[in-house]
């Protein structure tokens, strides 16, 4: 058996450890370019077969590489090549923490994130990895006026401690908004957050601990994840189609689970753009309170809507039973970091001292802001404003899908939101198919960050609302040549993987 | 034997179930006040043999109590009337979510830490309790000012996302005031929080498994010890005295067990005022190296110095080692949001990795203020002006306790900080001592809820900061007497407890 990197010739009884030279032959292997980026490397015992080594150090080499930012590995799938090598090599000087540290390696949805908040800078990439609102459409004059008029009237009062679950005034203007929707009926149902992330984030960790079963969408979004992988409990997906969440796939999983949590987006769905019929709305309100799990529902897309209705709130139908997560993000901007979770009955107790605990409240400045800016009609406006330019886009980028890869793609237009979900006719291998993309100056979300299981089918989340519409059609032409040419390079290419 | 509650006649076979039955009896009684707050309830056996039901269904029965907000349960102490009933009865429509949540009820520290974000409003009430800044103290005027020039400056980019590790402005200016004192060399160290609560508590998530070791001063602050007891960590308290953390208790410590973090805070720690003395920092930095552990410094009290010399970070002598912490909580206001972590190296990028998936980042205005604050001499002028006060103020919360409680306690004057740690020389209930004292209108913190394993003394925190010097001395008045009343009921008290 041979393979690519030199295993042979290792320093038995040498200075340095077995696992340090052969991380770094490895590594040497990665930066030169013999290992390419989404390439899978041995698995450990093959490793070790084939080195002469222990199969625990087989596994350490590997550790190693991941936190050194090498390699990434998902489980049950094997370790990658990561698809960004960091730029230069970290310092070594601190190895011993990579020994002391739980066992967590970078999932592949950290790394997907982690490229998302790092790539819009990077010149002449164009980013449909992000589906982020768009500069252009923060309201910051209208922002500054208020922040002005905030110190004005609180003075001090502006720089100091909250109640963990948030102002008040904040929490009244966001029940009274949410009421006609159902989403909350009471200004104390509501918890001011940091983002709809550290809603999901406080829900995941009040709900869940190691050997629960959570059900989510899949394809979602990574941030929703990560948050509920990071608790230790077992995540299922369910599919979602032109209608939302399957709910006969969601019956399968509970005829045979106790779940104790759905996590779902019930309107312009990340990345489908779906909306939750309303057939399936109160099937599921039904089904939580016969079977008491709880059900996480995301809003945070609803209001930017190019086609329909919005529906009336999930959390209408079952209050005790439903958390509903929404934010400022999509409207105001990010960086704002305003969100909110309603809630009832014990489980808000427990979000409120979750919260404490992990930041003792959201800022007190910005959520001041936030009160002001959406006791007026500004909300409105500005969305009145924006969403017309996301529907230009939205149509751009569907055209030009149609125009360069006709033939090669299904995709349903998106009824609102950022995103359109593409899924390939022909599965390609999706991280080589990434870092192609990125060569030819593309980004986008690779399907796999996004979804539960390892899919048969190759799908890409593609972000529209950064992209002006001629830029959208660049993209999809380089997403065109990088996939003909991830195609051309599968045909002709000589496998020789190890075992 | 028989019991102040009621526990006979239970509908065996009524559409209420005993565990509601039993609830509603003893939640009854606790509004009544036949239950006094503080007071014990029987072990859940006692219970169980006295109401001839199952155990199981006692323990539901203080579940649900406690989920009520009646009581609040002491992991091997047992079960206590919570100090602070809630004004209204909870709706009861959800009891569901209780036997769905995980088994993790309300602690002590989630208690008081709760009731110090709500007591200062509470009219004619002197709160002892709480260390914040005082109001007049918070820069407001200038951070009116410098919010205007973020949006002048930065206009949309204010309110767009961030990179989860800050600002890069922000970690420039924090790393390069750092530098003097050895906590951090590099801005690439940094990684921008929201307060230093949450850096203790990324950091305490990304170090600590269940069943790993940690170490703590105890006494301490309640929100280190409710982010480090979260992890499922074993938490283990070494005592404080006028040189800081006992290193040599710390060295028992490490004779018996691997630990993976020491926290501690190493200048006017909260809540003795001591600092960590030269000799004990070069040991401890030792010791970290050589048992590979990391080590929180957490130094937000540390600008606030009354006497002596502001100590160098200890994290100059292991920078590998050392999570350095700290925030602009004290200086400019708690509910500006904006603390710090330095790291370096593999536990670096898992804290990044965390705070994405917390909350992706920290507000970006806040962060924009917090970078244009620092980069004048405006937090030194604020700092100057602030010192003077609290030092008179601390001066006279020692002069009060010497003046209305010679004989009874011993205290070590504190060397900068909010608070005093009184420890009486002959102990009381401290839940007893502590109603009583809300009850003639003082607060304070209970020693209890910040130290580690119960403690044969009564100890007290107060806090000094939000008080004006009169008001300092009416406060501790008010502790006198309700410490003459709890002990003249201690001497005529007929006890009848429950086994």
């Amino acid at each position: 058996m041979s393979y690519k990197v030199d295993l042979t010739g290792l320093e038995r009884d040498g200075d340095v450890s077995l696992t340090r030279q052969l991380a770094d032959r490895f590594s040497e292997a990665i930066e030169s370019g013999l290992l390419e980026p989404g390439e899978k490397l041995p698995p450990t015992r093959a490793l070790a077969a084939e080195a002469g080594i222990n199969h625990l150090t087989a596994a350490r080499v590997y550790r190693r590489l991941a936190e050194h930012g090498y390699v990434t590995a998902s489980v049950g799938r094997g370790t990658f090549v990561r698809s960004l090598v960091p730029a230069a090599a970290e310092e070594r000087g601190d190895d011993w923490q990579t020994y002391v540290l739980p066992d967590r390696p970078m999932t592949y949805q950290d790394e997907i994130l982690s490229d998302a908040f790092r790539f819009p800078a990077r010149e002449g990439m164009i980013s449909l990895a992000t589906g982020w609102p768009s500069l252009e459409f923060h309201p910051s004059t209208d922002i500054a006026a208020i922040a002005a008029e905030v110190f004005e009237e609180q003075a001090e009062r502006a720089l100091s401690y909250l109640p963990p679950e948030g102002l008040p005034q904040l929490r009244e203007i966001v029940a009274s908004r949410a009421h006609d929707r159902g989403s909350a009926s009471d200004p104390e149902e509501i918890i001011v957050t940091s983002g709809a992330q550290q809603a999901i984030d406080l829900a995941a960790r009040t709900l869940l601990e190691p050997g629960d079963v959570v059900v989510v969408e899949s394809p979602t979004f990574a941030g929703s994840l990560l948050a509920l992988r990071s608790t230790g409990a077992r995540v299922i997906g369910v599919p979602v189609d032109d209608d939302g969440l399957d709910v006969d796939a969601l019956e399968q999983v509970l005829s045979r689970h106790e779940i104790k949590l759905c996590a779902l987006q019930t309107a312009c769905q990340n990345p489908t753009g779906a909306d939750l019929s309303a057939e399936r709305r109160s099937r599921l309100a039904q089904l939580a309170m016969e079977r008491n799990f709880f059900v996480l529902e995301d809003a945070v897309y609803a209001d930017l809507r190019f086609d329909g209705e919005r529906p009336p709130s999930l959390r209408r139908e079952a209050p005790g039973h439903v958390l509903y997560v929404n934010s400022l993000s999509k409207v105001v901007g990010g960086g704002l970091r305003v969100g909110w979770i309603a809630a009832r009955g014990p489980v808000r107790e427990r979000l409120i001292t979750l919260k404490q605990a992990s930041d003792f409240h959201t800022p007190t400045l910005v959520q001041h802001i936030a009160a002001r800016y959406m006791a007026t009609d500004a909300y409105d406006r500005e969305l009145a404003r924006s969403v017309p330019y996301y529907r230009e886009r939205r149509d751009a980028l569907m055209a030009a899908l149609h125009r360069h890869l006709e033939g090669e793609y299904d995709a349903v237009t998106p009824r609102g939101g950022h995103h359109v979900w593409v899924t390939l006719r022909r599965p390609v291998e999706e991280r080589t198919l990434y870092s192609e993309a990125i060569r030819h100056g593309v980004s986008f979300t690779p399907g796999g960050a996004v979804t539960v299981e390892r899919q048969q089918k190759t799908s890409l989340r593609l972000s529209f609302s950064l992209v002006e519409p001629e830029e959208l059609e660049e993209g999809v032409k380089r997403l065109a040549r990088a996939l003909r040419e991830v195609r051309r390079r599968a045909r002709t290419a000589v496998a020789a993987p190890l075992s």
